[in-house]
């Protein structure tokens, strides 16, 4: 079966968590609205039924899976990406769901008054909220993950098989060095896992061919890590 | 089997969507904070192994599961909350996971600058953002909802069945109310089948027990859903 992936098609953003897993697992899948425009996502957008609220979706034959968790939660089944009990699979969706929950916070910080305000009608509560982000939110989010590889001695997040939630955690560590290069520089002495982690995953022979290919959309100021040069001062605001 | 529900005892919060489907279900369980004080929610947050990322939390035998959509997702096949089906059941999980970005959204209404300073030192931010989230995000939220309700015929959101996803849609309704009443009567207008599923949901006799019941803690201005006056006038600013 080909997927097709949903997606805007200029941003790495939420959807990235999804190719990562794709890659990962090798599927066969269409980008399809970097490869075919975005008339195709926006018509199943706006379709009667069940459309989901926004993308990433996935099509999977006659299912479409919407929210980027839930459709790791589908993957991670049949592709080897999560344990095979039912406990370890809430477990590794249940992580999943609090990477979303930072995920929408590391997008507030360059959007603390809402999605729907452009970043500079906004920079000055981004400052602010850019601080307790880095003061409160990484280490209390980063120290968590930190603390489950310390647990279970890693080198992943549940031991030592690869889940989707790895994958996930490689993307946080790479989109908070492309957004806040100074920042994440000094922090990452206190999640030494992590980056063990992180290198690991970027090292698999899939996920290193994907990185380097033009699949892999670069960086930009259009999606959720964002570099802001005012927003990377080591100074709170 | 008695169930465990951990959550911060003084508020509705996020536990009220947990709360709910238990009830509704009328399941067995001990709400373990508000019974026996908070030292066992810590030492649990605290403990080694898998520890949830914070509240709410449900212990059911062996099994801790963390993220209210992660817990309903395992309540909902086990209490016929959702359908049997594996398209029906990421159905109902992917309209949850939407309801909890939602919730998040709410949250940000009176805390734009994040959860770690109070409400008080963000009221000039928390303005702007509510009148964009009135303007912008209800609409296309509760537009959304109302155009599910319209594709199925309603009474529920799935059709005929009732799942945890009415049962949450209840609580932002009647959460809305609570904490911006002007605006809420202004909008309810636009979306007559939500608020026909929320009186069906209310009169349904566990919930109605419940909801006259001291198990259900009164709205206030510690949980999601806050009253704050300046934030419900009909200016956006």
């Amino acid at each position: 079966m080909r997927y097709e992936l949903y997606y805007w098609p200029g941003i790495q953003g939420r959807g990235e968590f999804v190719r990562l897993a794709l890659e990962q697992a090798g599927a066969d899948y269409v980008d399809v609205a970097r490869e075919r425009g975005m008339g195709a996502m926006m018509k199943m957008m706006e379709g009667g039924g069940t459309p989901p609220f926004a993308p990433p979706f996935l099509k999977a034959g006659k299912l479409v899976i919407g929210q980027t968790a839930n459709i790791l939660l589908y993957l991670g089944s049949r592709h080897g990406l999560a344990p095979k009990t039912e406990a370890g699979k809430l477990w590794v969706h249940q992580l999943q769901l609090t990477i979303t929950d930072l995920v929408l916070e590391i997008h507030d910080t360059h959007h603390p008054l809402g999605p729907t305000l452009y970043y500079e009608d906004q920079r000055a509560p981004a400052k602010r909220r850019t601080g307790e982000f880095w003061k409160e939110r990484v280490p209390k989010y980063l120290g968590y993950f930190e603390g489950l590889l310390e647990n279970t001695g890693g080198p992943c997040v549940t031991g030592r098989r690869l889940s989707y939630v790895d994958l996930s955690l490689f993307q946080i560590v790479e989109g908070l060095r492309y957004a806040f290069p100074k920042r994440m520089k000094a922090f990452e002495r206190d999640i030494p896992g992590l980056v063990d982690l992180h290198d690991r995953v970027a090292a698999r022979p899939n996920i290193k061919a994907y990185l380097s290919s033009d699949r892999r959309i670069p960086f930009n100021e259009e999606g959720i890590f964002r570099r802001y040069k005012e927003l990377d001062s080591q100074l709170v605001i």
